[in-house]
């Protein structure tokens, strides 16, 4: 094989080999950039929440540009953003058994941790293990502000359950946690302004109840990508966790355009069996379609209209023969998340030219 | 963590930390040891699509089971099964763009490998590469038989097409193959009859031209899971590629109950934050949604009804209270080659206890 097939730093990207998740590092930059100097403008933290990304590699650009720590997911994810060498990081779930307690205390030996908690059981089993291990992990109790997922109730159901964290030995009671995330791709502007108002005024009759009893709230973390600049201009909100800002993705990019799309699938026309089909090697293996087809780049009226596990169906609209076996194709997935999962690695690009190969640390980490 | 914890041999599998991928390999071994029998009672030979399961242990099962060889998806799916010791793969996809051909070329010269074409230019490409090597690929025309993906059209365009192939200096022309994806899982089983029965009629009528040309049809390789006896019973089927067969998955449940299923997700119950629901640690990171929401097992009346990232939210209609936070949730997942894809290890178990962990070792090869 010639050299200039190589993955090599300087390839074009049309070279790549295919399928390919492509990360234009310019366009990613400016995203990590401007979100930064809105919180800065507005003295909030940013807390990037890394199940987007799933790499040191991006964290550590966060971090540069200001971030004050990261979010995970899992304890897995924070397993590996602790191990690339972060510092800091909050689990927004509730880490439930002994094996993963476990690991959460080996974590807050060298980092300083903190987890989302909804239930005194939990608070128990966390203070237990952070005692027996002399650790100190700091908790957040996560508010259910409209999501109707985890979280406990505003009023004394979150009141005493910071009480409890904050008497707790080994625990360090930091505030509360509220993730509007029922709203934050609602597309029109004012309804997703008023979903997030709504959600928020939960969250603080939460922190108004935990002051009253006379604890302090420190933290008050809310908000994602599509809420970073409603939620985020409220006084009280101490920090933002969104996630997909750094990248965007289809979807997001039909809520707002704050933010520029960083990420691509590109993949390769494996068979041109109509004047009007193409069929790409792309599929639900290498690109999630939990939010619909991706969106073809570059070839107008182009539209991916079926995937199966590793072909994608594009019906072309152009004149007959093009795109012709054998050339590139690059998509937007609809969902960044989902689909940077399903990967191996980055290719980082910069002004269309191959930068480095990053690996997608965390990915499978979902323990 | 004591000992009690780690995920060795004998360990119960509802200890096993989660979300995890188990096999029951009972199940999965009979699935192997059935379509063989059935196989082997109508002379036909097993070319299992390792597409499913990706990985070099199952592909050795089928193997010492009686199969003939693996099929795969991808160039890097073929490069996992032979670095596995496999000796004879068929590759169900066209092959295009000089990097992965000349990986092709890397795997010709230590293995039986087959690869399927469906132009002509691919066959000088892969030609013109076999003589630069001086290795010898086998290829097969794959036949569109109404999927109306890749494929040619049965008639004067596979004919050509096959003459092109037996033609070419390091090719060898082996026959067709002819996949009925379009049919294998509907749902009566009459419709899924009549639908092979039509997509086979177009697979011999490709076969009648190219043996009316002179050329040897040696293969005729078609069916999948859903298919495998109808298909298979026809004389002139040489073999079947079923994958899904091995594990079955909620969908395939649908369509027919010959099979076993084998494979589940474990979860656990992370919040109980009403008493008709429950809070798992799944989500789409870990479960695929591609053919709808996993089936609960062994909760009556329990259903999965939203899946984001890493939550599950399930229903529970049963006594309020069970099943408790920490308690363990096992998912049937509709698509099993979808969330198998996701995952990193097999969590393989035998009369619930762990046996051995096995990686997925094709996970993430789609190049």
């Amino acid at each position: 094989l010639s050299i200039e097939y190589l993955p090599l730093p300087g390839l074009a990207v049309e070279d790549i080999d295919t399928p390919a998740l492509i990360i234009d590092i310019g366009a990613a930059d400016e995203n990590i950039r401007k979100l930064q100097a809105w919180c800065d403008a507005h003295n909030l933290g940013v807390r990037p929440h890394a199940k987007t990304h799933k790499s040191p590699f991006w964290a550590h650009r966060q971090l540069e540009a200001g971030a004050i720590g990261l979010c995970a997911s899992k304890v897995s994810e924070a397993e590996v953003l602790i191990n690339g060498g972060v510092s800091d990081v909050m689990i927004t779930s509730q880490i439930v058994g002994r094996p993963k307690i476990e690991r959460l205390m080996g974590l807050a030996g060298r980092a300083n941790v903190t987890v989302a908690v909804d239930r005194e059981d939990n608070v128990r089993d966390l203070s237990e293990a952070a005692v027996a291990h002399g650790a100190e992990l700091g908790v957040v109790v996560e508010v259910n502000v409209g999501q109707d997922r985890c979280g406990t109730l505003p009023g004394e159901a979150t009141t005493s359950l910071a009480r409890a964290a904050e008497a707790a030995p080994g625990l360090r009671f930091d505030g509360l946690l509220g993730y509007e995330g029922h709203v934050v791709a609602t597309r029109d502007a004012g309804e997703r302004k008023a979903g997030a108002e709504a959600a928020m005024d939960r969250l603080f009759a939460a922190a108004d109840g935990v002051e009253a009893a006379g604890l302090p709230v420190n933290v008050l973390s809310a908000a994602g990508t599509g809420t970073y600049n409603v939620t985020g201009a409220m006084d009280r909100i101490t920090d933002v966790q969104c996630g997909s800002y750094i990248f965007m993705d289809g979807d997001y990019m039909e809520v707002m355009d704050d933010f520029r799309p960083a990420l691509s699938v590109l993949s390769t026309v494996v068979s041109r069996p109509a004047p009007d089909l193409a069929v790409l090697d792309v599929g639900r293996k290498s690109i999630s379609m939990d939010r619909g087809f991706p969106k073809v780049l570059g070839i107008p009226g182009a539209e991916v209209f079926a995937l199966s596990e590793e072909h994608g169906k594009m019906s072309v609209t152009q004149k007959p023969g093009t795109p012709a076996v054998g050339e590139k194709v690059a998509l937007l997935p609809m969902h960044g998340d989902t689909t940077i999962a399903l990967h191996t690695n980055y290719f980082v690009a910069r002004a269309g030219k191959l930068e480095s190969i990053v690996d997608i640390a965390a990915r499978g980490c979902f323990t």
